[in-house]
């Protein structure tokens, strides 16, 4: 190998990131090597620091400081602790967090069902998502898995378990992506468009 | 903001690294999140590491491990010290080393000349170039800049400062790109294709 030991070690490094492959960490590499000595400083403790701080919400499974401690959605006064989401993973509340349209909590299970790769129900902590609904405060369960065969699994499984426990189970909409093409969407979108119909008042649609 | 301080900061410093957007920072960090604590530390490591040790090689400008040290590719006693293919860019070395056909060595510039950014000749360095050809050893000069405005102008300009110091010096070919189709290339790359073509000879092209 041409390059120094160290910078072999750092391609190596960078080139383990999703996403980033044999060239693109070359390039970050090479970058890095041009930076600010303290940039790269910064970075380093950035990546130490989040990484030993960083723990799961232990109410919703989101993202907290600390081990035990508690999200900043979770502990917001203002959101309305009667609408509970869930959803599969922390992105999925960083999405719907940027619509600014949701108001309630979430509930994070970190996984789908996926019997193939031999995750079953009891890998979803579902003994935390009862604790949560105890308290009778939580009216609606909004089952935000991915609309794929481990979420549309998730959903159905959570729907059964969920039945019976005083709260109203709804699953999110699938249809036609806005500003999309109806005859570039597959056909199990366009199923599901159909199945979910609703129908159109003057200004608007009923829900 | 949703996110703890830790992480938001993580998402920030990822998010300054070329090529990473905003939605790339933040799934390179929650990977990250998810990450075994031990690697995190190791990426962390190779960064600062890399950083304090590489420097620029003493002889030719690539990377090296030291300040004051020299290269694996200037070391190497197999490159033949005859011929000198000067680039913009250490990753220009690579890209040449990647090809495996080359065995003579390299002077890194480091840039090219630039008039708009207020680059001159004096920002090339070429008082280490001066020195290296010194020792009369070098036979041939390869001028590898960039076929773009400012590569083509430092060219022209190091083939001016290159004459009268008895070496051959020699621009790499400009061209239509391997694989590429003749009617996909723009005027300016066919002119040079034109202008650079090379009598046929049976069973190749003469030099």
């Amino acid at each position: 190998m041409i390059y120094p030991q160290s910078l072999v070690r750092l391609i190596d490094e960078l080139g383990r990131l999703p996403g980033v492959g044999p060239k693109s960490a070359q390039r970050l590499a090479f970058h890095l090597l041009r930076s600010d000595r303290a940039a790269v400083d910064r970075l380093a403790a950035a990546l130490v620091d989040a990484r030993a701080r960083i723990a799961s919400c232990a109410e919703c499974g989101f993202f907290a400081e600390g081990e035990g401690g508690v999200c900043a959605l979770c502990r917001d006064p203002r959101r309305d602790r009667g609408l509970m989401c869930v959803v599969e993973d922390p992105k999925d509340v960083a999405a719907l967090e940027a619509t600014h349209e949701y108001r309630g909590l979430y509930h994070v299970l970190g996984r789908a069902l996926s019997p193939i790769d031999g995750v079953g129900p009891e890998a979803l902590g579902l003994d935390r998502l009862a604790r949560r609904l105890e308290g009778g405060e939580v009216r609606e369960v909004i089952l935000a898995t991915d609309p794929d065969v481990e979420g549309e699994a998730t959903a159905m499984f959570l729907s059964h378990w969920l039945s019976g426990r005083g709260v109203r189970v709804t699953r999110i909409a699938r249809g036609l992506p806005m500003g999309g093409d109806l005859d570039y969407a597959d056909a199990l979108t366009l199923v599901r468009a159909l199945e979910g119909r609703q129908e159109m008042r003057e200004g608007g649609v009923s829900g």
